[in-house]
């Protein structure tokens, strides 16, 4: 299925899970710049129940992963501040999300959302505002959207980006995720 | 992909979900009558991480459609009682779980782990054993195995087809899933 890249571009899904909208942004990297390939949110709001909603994450996130065709995939991923009940629900999604990615065999990554905040604006409790206005330069957004899942989206492929391009990362340029586990054996996806 | 049988033949795909191990159980419900077909569990402990375990769930729960070919999907769903990060994680395998039947149009039902132990034992707070017991009598199990999580899945998909079964559930024998959303609106899945 995957197509014949050069070694220097890679393809980043970023993906903010969550069960009433989901952001994705899709970025390529070539010669270390970033370009913006798309963003946008996934409603589920209107869907009548979580398994319809859970079925259209799945859809949709493969459809995005058929069409861009990326190399890697990163999740935002909170693990505390929540109710045992919007906890579970908030699994569901990103299980199904990642479900997308694990079929299609694109290796999945995840970062919390204070790491995120902290790689594209340099703080990691910046708003939601500072980090769309820092993608405005960094990916070169025109105008910041309303809803800011989408920007949160391109906040965790744009994090990833840095986190593999950094020599602290472990990765060091090398995109295999079995070099990456083997480096960071205690990393939890 | 799905076979044609007869009507008055279901088969039912029960899932427990687990990060540790994931029971299955497969019963045949024919003319009422309900038929062992297979059970067993996912051995998910040796994989040395978490996007592993969930690649391997969604592998094997693939895997068991495949060769079953079900008609519908039963899972045990814990609503609470765990910590925000146990359920996080659970909700990530029910997710991965969920997909492989989401992929495939398999409709998906759940049961609260105390309504598959009242459906099965007749008390809502029985014990594994006693639900395993049981069991050896409704599906002509030979001997109970050690690992009760293979029953509970087994337990699931028997609670399932009381439920399909009864003139109260609102199913009414009719196992299309599009019927019985339009008859449980607020049936959260």
């Amino acid at each position: 299925m995957k197509q014949d890249k050069t070694k220097s571009e890679t393809i980043i899904l970023g993906i903010d899970p969550g069960t009433t909208l989901m952001g994705y942004g899709i970025i390529k990297v070539k010669n270390n710049t970033i370009e913006l390939v798309s963003f946008g949110v996934i409603h589920l709001h209107k869907l009548a129940n979580h398994a319809l909603k859970l079925k259209r994450i799945f859809e949709r996130v493969s459809q995005l992963i058929e069409e861009h065709n990326p190399d890697e995939m990163a999740l935002e991923a909170p693990f505390f501040g929540k109710n045992v009940q919007s906890m579970l629900k908030l699994g569901r999604a990103q299980g199904v999300a990642m479900s997308a990615g694990l079929v299609r065999e694109v290796p999945i990554f995840e970062y919390s959302p204070k790491r995120i905040k902290q790689a594209v604006t340099g703080s990691g409790s910046a708003s939601k505002e500072q980090v769309a206005q820092m993608l405005k330069t960094v990916v070169k957004l025109k105008e910041i959207p309303k809803e800011f899942d989408s920007t949160d989206a391109l906040a965790v492929a744009v994090c990833h980006h840095f986190q593999r391009s950094s020599p602290l990362s472990g990765l060091g340029g090398k995109s295999s995720w079995k070099n990456f586990l083997k480096e960071n054996p205690d990393r939890k996806v």
